[in-house]
């Protein structure tokens, strides 16, 4: 079979063998993935991401990044084959996703980030029978393949366990922040402010559901938050007398959603006392701060990485019953050969928001 | 008056003007005043401190450290006289505490880290009337003057949101990791794990409560906490699927107090999934850390500063009914002339945890 393969730092299309189902296992097409900004990262940062990997001693094999990868974890396949060992559950032709990582005696493996375990990034791939989920609602495929960039930013939102009070400030609006403004929107949490220097990724955000969004080039996004935080009255005059004297702000919820290193200072610098901070950017390099203005502002600073299986199972329902239009996110569709084209096309925010790889094309 | 002054970067002892109380304020004489770690960070990164101050701009007058400071705000104090616009609530001769701080049109101003405000080391000093607390029970004024340190282990506490099913473990005991002990124990978290290089230091973690001390450098704190964090066969039957290969080890409650650059990233680097971390300690300097362990992991950082009012009486009520047994971790008393050597003596953990001074000797 063909496949876009992350060879030796590039972007290459060669044939692979047809994988074979084991114990357990379906053998799937896959109609739609997604490139996700991970991907992005892990070409340029392969090598990091799996020392980081090894470091943490988890049970997933780390990818050797010196051998071949074949990418894509933002997938909906439709089913051909059932290995030994399987229920059947779903009969050839139905349309299937799943979390992106297979069932092993050795606890779940990587799909995407993997030697052994191709990703979406090939015509066929294997994904283990227990964790597939019918789509419903005969919801395109390519609408489905975005449960997973979607479950990232409602996993997001859910880390932040929210009451209610808060006035949440977006900062980046890529998938990611996209996803995480969809997320707030479902909580009902208004205004949603969102910042973003470009203005197609800001015109996004407003379609996705933030009330007030941001320039950065024009005004500074915490001065924006600032004047849409205003305490109420009755909020006001409920302060203990110590707080009298603190600027009379509703309580801040920031989202990291950029992921490169100096916008968690920035975000300590800017950001009010008490804010509460999420980092769903990933940045996978050395970073550095001021602890002091952490510990002079009393910030909390929540990490986040990926979803549980049932915040992934619900955000494809939130598809399906057209509670989230995640849709209008896709600004292109390629086949497997323009995979390479398409990683650089993603470099510039105004003509690109996801790119769908379709590799039956 | 005769005061201990910061002058320049070093503590030397001079006489100032005796201080006057002005519309709301009494004038005290200064029983017992602790030298505190900030005090001894203050005077090496003084500028910083004061830089920091300003960029937050809040209605505290940063000092200047070129111009004289008197240090001092974990203080007991007797009232002399009061001031106009008093109501005299307590005779002079009365034992008395106060946040460190002097009530005025433009919001609280610092008291010890101020240009303007004399602090603890000094004969005499003003306090604001309306934040004055007296000593209960007879407690006495070296014990009272614990009340300020033990508040700060109080609030962090409070701020890690306890909900009993933490395992916590306290990294550096030293005045900070001492209190933030006592505030576990109080909480009844067991078992407590607590990790200090030094030998004095870790008894006196044993003696405020902690059930299991380490020495880092002959065990992995990280390593003796799992060991003490193991989760019991019912928490984990009760874990979802998805959780099934993650080490069976309870929620970790890490507290940094020890404030020196590269702390966090070792946390980062120890930590287990999931784990809560509170940053007691104040680092002063620039720090650097991988954003990709604290996403990888899940972590959440919760940095703290101070206390609020209503923590500060109560830690002068366990004082007083002797739940918190503080006096123990006097190691030194000295006169003004003395403070100058106890900064340096403080400097050794294993003759030092809290010296006070005593300005009238």
């Amino acid at each position: 079979m063909r496949a876009a393969i992350f060879r030796q730092g590039e972007i290459v299309v060669d044939t692979l063998p047809e994988p074979v189902p084991g114990a357990g296992q379906v053998l799937v097409k896959t109609l739609a993935c997604g490139i996700c900004g991970s991907d992005l990262h892990a070409r340029k940062h392969a090598h990091r991401m799996a020392d980081m990997r090894r470091f943490l001693s988890t049970n997933r094999k780390p990818m050797d990044p010196s051998r071949d990868v074949v990418f894509g974890h933002e997938f909906c396949c439709e089913v051909i084959d059932h290995g030994p060992s399987t229920q059947k559950r779903f009969k050839p032709g139905t349309r299937v996703c799943s979390v992106p990582g297979l069932v092993s005696a050795e606890g779940p493996q990587s799909i995407g980030y993997s030697n052994e375990n191709v990703g979406g990034y090939a015509e066929r791939m294997l994904l283990s029978e227990a964790l597939l989920l019918e789509v419903p609602n005969g919801l395109p495929a390519e609408h489905a393949a975005l449960t997973e960039p979607l479950a990232v930013g409602i996993h997001a939102v859910e880390k932040a366990n929210i009451r209610g009070d808060e006035v949440p400030l977006v900062i980046g609006c890529g998938p990611v922040g996209l996803a995480v403004i969809a997320g707030l929107k479902l909580k009902g949490l208004h205004p949603i402010v969102a910042a973003d220097y470009s203005p197609a990724r800001r015109a996004f955000a407003e379609k996705m559901g933030a009330d007030i969004v941001v320039d950065p080039a024009k005004a500074a996004p915490f001065t924006t938050w600032a004047e849409h935080a205003a305490m109420t009255a009755e909020q006001k005059a409920a302060r203990p007398p110590a707080q009298m004297w603190l600027p009379p702000l509703k309580q801040a919820l920031i989202f990291e959603c950029v992921g490169i290193p100096g916008v968690i200072q920035s975000i300590f610098e800017g950001a009010p006392r008490d804010a509460r901070i999420v980092v769903v950017g990933v940045c996978m390099e050395t970073d550095t701060s001021e602890p002091m203005l952490g510990i002079m502002k009393e910030l909390s600073v929540q990490y986040v990485l990926g979803y549980t299986p049932a915040e992934f199972a619900s955000s494809l329902r939130l598809l399906a019953e057209g509670k989230v239009d995640a849709a209008q996110l896709i600004t292109g569709t390629v086949g497997l050969d323009g995979v390479a084209q398409a990683f650089s096309d993603l470099a510039n925010p105004e003509r690109h928001t996801k790119i769908l790889i379709e590799p039956w094309r």
